[in-house]
């Protein structure tokens, strides 16, 4: 196996991931690395949330504002967390511990587009980046870097931090090498220039990430995985929802809306989207590509049968058999997948260009088509947004997707009111549960709470619902969104008091 | 004067209004000139109207899908509904009697992004397009048509209707010609490439809209001029926004943030607007960009003085004084303004690679930085989210300005929980009242509240605010987004109750 270390320079900053910790101090602004659960630093943090339970022992204050690409791994958001090291974080996040903090009050945290997030930064909202912890999977002889299994923000952090800490994850397959499009096109406004994709699997920049060797304060060995679970295999429900959603791409193509490959899917991570790919795969699409966030296994396994003929992401998130599979066929992927920047992966220019088709998960929907992604009841954050806007708002279809009912039928995801809007009535186009699709292009709000109580809706729910759509319809002020204000939100509230939002 | 329809054939399809009109039959799609009042077709939809109201005396059933730009006027949206000729209406509307049968229910509107109009057009969302309505300033020898004072969705409607009726209106300004810009790139994915525009400035298309002649069933001759009213003056509390979004950016140039030229500005319409506009160049400001979807007056008047130095829209909204200043100095604005169909004036690639600074009104804003631009109380329509969404969302900076209070002060336009969500949580980043000015860039939601109600809110609301967070964030269930449910809406339900908001 080559060295994965190559260039001497940066081969002298090799030490343990203490001493590297020891350069972030309390207040900072640290960039990390980890998208999806993949190619997040797996010692420094580590190292650096005992620092600073050391220092909360001696009295001493230390919490750091923590900036990712996108969710991380217990060994970063859920140690810092424990310790109580991070009093700001963005922009997005699934650890348990973490959200437990972030919905007490403990933690603030900004949950944000990410595909906004590198340009943010650069336009100095977000505060300077102090050190940059950055995963690769190795150092070429010239310096530069051979990224891991995600992208995300590196490149910007790196770009833009005052100290640079690298991590050099050997246990990263060698076969990412060659694998990754990092665009160093990008500009501040007005000295932008059109980005020079037009097909998903484009590549426009170069495979490496380039970093100032003298900002670099530390490098550290590590050989552990991305913590990353098996996918569990779909439920009825999923494949439910799949199968209204493969049945409706169907009749868009006999309509002529859509050609035989679709567009561009972008997919949401977690059993539906697998569910989703998986009919596709079983419908007989063939020739398909994916410009999207991450590839997990369900992905990968339409690449390897060439259902997909390209995918580009910024991370390969995938489980231990997953791993196994990629460096196996290393070759085929090679050819079929592009890793890149998330501000290139999720980037508005080119999710309209390139008409993606979007397909994510909610947590409810209300009868005029408004999506909450992020929040049960309206204050407790589950995950974030993520980059469900980057492609709904921009994309050819914005479909969002939910079993009908959670918590064992106590909660209709189909609600009167969301209680919190991340997408709003004029960027959803299709809602999608077990019970049915529901296609909200070209209708009126009420035209949608039709469709949508209708197709969508439990049985258990579609009589409350039809009641309440009636009653303001009749009794409403106004008549274009009809609601009862005294009640729009009662269902959220009796589920906070009761447990259930039927009464 | 020149002659104003220069091609023989079509010279040869004049005809009067009402057999033009008969063209139009019931149940059909029909895409209309129009934006913000200019450039809509001034005789036909007047003889559409008495046709309908003949059917409708027949006995007989006679309504339309009526697709425009953005808002028209009296003669076309007013006339129509007037009669009950409208049965669906997109994208747009701002007539008082439109409005009144939208919010009784008797007519369905659809209310979307202006940037979106086109593409979903062609994407056969919004069903097929029958008849075109156009309102031109001439026609050429080679049958081209010379664009009016707006562009809007001329193009898509010219290139997808199967009948075409042309108004040339010989009283909109012979100065028009040569000023338009009409990109033909555009295509449906997976064949789009990047729209090759860099500058506000750029001219990336031809000056003249096409037309397959044999489409075009009734050329009719009309002489009128656009009915826009005159600015008032700007009032006390939109000269104290404006001095804040003013001092903000001196800040942010302060900062390195911006240049002294700032970025292309997109204005929303109205007082405020034009208060800020002048208080750009009270403060000095010189040399600036525009990249906006409507050149008003106080625009105008910028340009002029070369404040503004480029200007690029969609439409070009004059008050008889603003068509004289325009017509005197004609050569001077020539090489200053570009007017663009809507969907490249609010394009996402453009807007976010031209990194807009986008100011646009409001009707509310909730304490978490959620904006409400469309609704009163949730359920009654003003006119719609327009272009707002199109800047907000991609642009450097998303400015959201309200006075504080409306009705008097029994409306607080900042409240616990807007009533209906426009642009969300993750896409304000600046809000502005005449109290002041809230800079929300790198806030988590607590963060957020407090600067909004301490810099936003009317100091008769202050404490009411101040109260429910507090309260909220002692006693919600989760302090991510804290909230009280049973009372987050209770002030738009006690207006509508009780006529104002407060107890």
């Amino acid at each position: 196996m080559e060295k994965r270390i190559q260039n001497s320079y940066l081969a002298s900053k090799v030490m343990p991931a203490d001493r590297a910790a020891a350069e972030i101090l309390p207040g900072m602004i640290v960039g990390m690395s980890g998208f999806t659960g993949s190619g997040y630093p797996k010692a420094v943090p580590l190292a650096l949330a005992a620092r600073i339970e050391d220092a909360h022992a001696r009295g001493e204050k230390f919490a750091l504002r923590i900036l990712t690409g996108a969710s991380t791994a217990p060994e970063l958001d859920g140690a810092l967390a424990k310790v109580g090291g991070i009093d700001f974080r963005l922009p997005y996040q699934s650890d348990p511990e973490l959200r437990a903090r972030i919905n007490r009050g403990e933690i603030e945290y900004m949950d944000i587009h990410l595909g906004q997030v590198a340009q943010y930064t650069w336009f100095g909202f977000l505060g300077k980046i102090d050190v940059a912890v950055i995963e690769v999977s190795g150092i070429l002889p010239d310096g530069r870097l051979i990224p891991s299994t995600s992208v995300g923000n590196n490149k910007t952090w790196l770009d833009l931090a005052d100290k640079v800490i690298i991590e050099v994850n050997s246990a990263q397959p060698a076969g990412l090498n060659g694998m990754h499009d990092i665009y160093y096109g990008t500009a501040l406004p007005p000295d932008r220039q059109p980005i020079p994709l037009v097909r998903p699997g484009d590549r426009i920049g170069e495979p490496y990430l380039r970093v100032d060797p003298s900002k670099v304060v530390a490098v550290v060995e590590t050989h552990g995985p991305d913590r990353l679970g098996r996918f569990a295999q779909p439920d009825d429900s999923s494949i439910r929802i799949a199968n209204h959603l493969v049945e409706f791409f169907r009749h868009e193509i006999a309509k002529e809306r859509l050609g035989q490959q679709l567009l561009p899917l972008q997919s949401g991570v977690g059993n539906i989207a697998n569910a989703v790919l998986s009919g596709l795969r079983d419908g007989g699409f063939e020739g398909l590509t994916a410009f999207t966030e991450v590839i997990q296994d369900g992905m990968l396994d339409l690449i390897r049968t060439d259902t997909i003929r390209t995918a580009s992401a910024t991370a390969l998130s995938l489980s231990p058999e997953g791993v196994e599979e990629f460096n196996r066929n290393i070759d085929h992927y090679h050819s079929r997948v592009v890793l890149r920047p998330q501000e290139i992966s999720n980037h508005a220019e080119l999710v309209r260009r390139l008409g993606c088709i979007a397909i994510n998960g909610m947590v409810e929907a209300d009868i005029y088509g408004n999506v909450n992604s992020t929040h049960v009841a309206g204050t407790s954050i589950i995950n974030g947004i993520g980059g469900s806007g980057d492609f709904a708002r921009n994309g050819f279809l914005a479909c969002f997707v939910t079993p009908s009912t959670a918590k064992n039928g106590a909660i209709s995801c189909i609600v009167p009111m969301v209680s919190h809007v991340d997408h709003t009535e004029h960027d959803v186009t299709v809602i999608v549960t077990e019970q049915g699709l529901a296609d909200l292009r070209g209708l009126s709000p009420k035209q949608r709470a039709r469709v949508v109580i209708d197709n969508c809706a439990h049985p258990d729910y579609r009589p409350l619902l039809q009641d309440y759509f009636e009653r303001a319809c009749r009794d409403s002020v106004g008549k274009h969104t009809p609601h009862l204000l005294g009640e729009a939100l009662s269902w959220h509230q009796r589920f906070t008091e009761i447990g259930r939002m039927k009464p």
